[in-house]
């Protein structure tokens, strides 16, 4: 008698911003059954995810390394090679789907929050049941760590990234309400410039590599200038914390 | 011999937004060893927060249930009253501190993130020491249900709150990107005719109670008029999803 193949799923899984004490429950525990486990490599071998999560990795779990170059570029020349990355990365955990096998793809932060799973997954949704656990942001681990109220009340709060142009940052980031921007790294120098800019700088914290070993929280103020780490954002309060008075 | 009395710490413990699962590992444990656990209860008596970490509290643990109003209304003179509940909640947590016990004080999703933390907590930041354990957000575990990115490359996100007036809403639903607006309840009808009025009810979903039993996700063309639960957002896509070309 013949049995029908069946696929595999594929699970998205936010590990956190760097703390392995930030994984969740519900990470833990599928991560811990992971046939296969994908995780992002950057060029220069660093395996963040996986290192976050390597205490739930099962001895018996096929690790898949998918080659993902970090740094964030503008949609040029250089994007194409990217979309081959991408889907280099989607035929290797295709493969594991179509034989049957479920697939963990590890994800830094939150899955669905800019990060590489989408990239990687959005090829092979819709041929195959994906399911995606949500992880903590470093937007959050960021307000946590100084620690200080992200938004409250009625604030709004705009998320940008570092690498936008200046024409789609400068109208967000003169907007009331809280900014936080990810991905500073060498963008810094002209974000804090249009911080100071627009009036926002005062009210700005610089946090890199939040949860991690390299930890760091300075006011904008009183960090140096030049290029910060890949993980780093910018949280920019509205200075007006009127559940303070 | 006199020993001098040392104050408790308070730990502010986002506990996710309703799956018990999503709990982090590190809120786990500092709940576990918990010697007083507060936690906001509703006028109506629900204990939301208790609810999801309750399969983690010791059972030598103090409960404080909290009394804190839910409905978020205009800072008119109900206020007053609001102000005057944080005040009551903060003095209880101040009695436990002062007689050197540790207090974890559950917020459900992250508890600097519109958290009821931030009102119950800010009058006690400066006089004792406070820890902060981020939680996953309703945003982020809805994303994660529908299931579809967020935000991906050079989006950006903002985030708003359904009680907020028209005037605040309106210029930021209007900004491309994705938008998420919080606390919809009553608020619906009028925010779903601000979603069309912008154009960008076409790309939106309602999530109501997510992570909960009572989980209901429905695209906004189909969904009916009329108030939704209190946990309810709105989470509007640009709808130009460029990385699945």
């Amino acid at each position: 008698m013949k049995t029908e193949p069946t696929t595999g799923t594929l699970h998205l899984v936010g590990v956190g911003p760097g703390d392995p004490e930030l994984l969740t429950l519900k990470a833990a525990r599928i991560i811990s059954s992971a046939q296969v486990v994908a995780f992002p490599q950057t060029e220069s071998g660093t395996t963040m995810a996986l290192d976050i999560a390597r205490g739930h990795v099962a001895p018996s779990a096929v690790l898949e390394p998918i080659s993902i170059p970090m740094t964030i570029r503008m949609p040029n020349g250089e994007f194409t090679s990217k979309e081959e990355h991408y889907l280099a990365a989607a035929a290797i955990i295709e493969g594991h789907l179509l034989a049957g096998r479920d697939v963990v793809y590890l994800c830094e932060g939150d899955p669905l929050f800019y990060g590489t799973s989408i990239y990687v997954g959005t090829g092979l949704w819709d041929r195959f049941p994906v399911k995606v656990v949500p992880g903590i942001t470093s937007m959050n681990a960021a307000a946590a760590a100084i620690p200080f109220p992200l938004v409250a009340r009625f604030e709004s709060l705009t998320v940008l990234t570092g690498p936008s142009p200046d024409e789609i940052l400068l109208p967000s980031i003169d907007d009331a309400g809280s900014v936080v921007i990810l991905k500073v790294g060498r963008h810094y120098d002209r974000l804090r410039a249009l911080l100071e800019k627009t009036g926002r700088a005062e009210w700005a914290w610089l946090v890199e590599n939040v949860g991690g070993e390299r930890q760091r929280i300075v006011r904008v103020r009183d960090a140096e200038p030049g290029p910060k780490p890949y993980f780093s954002l910018l949280l920019c309060y509205s200075g007006a914390e009127f559940w303070l008075e």
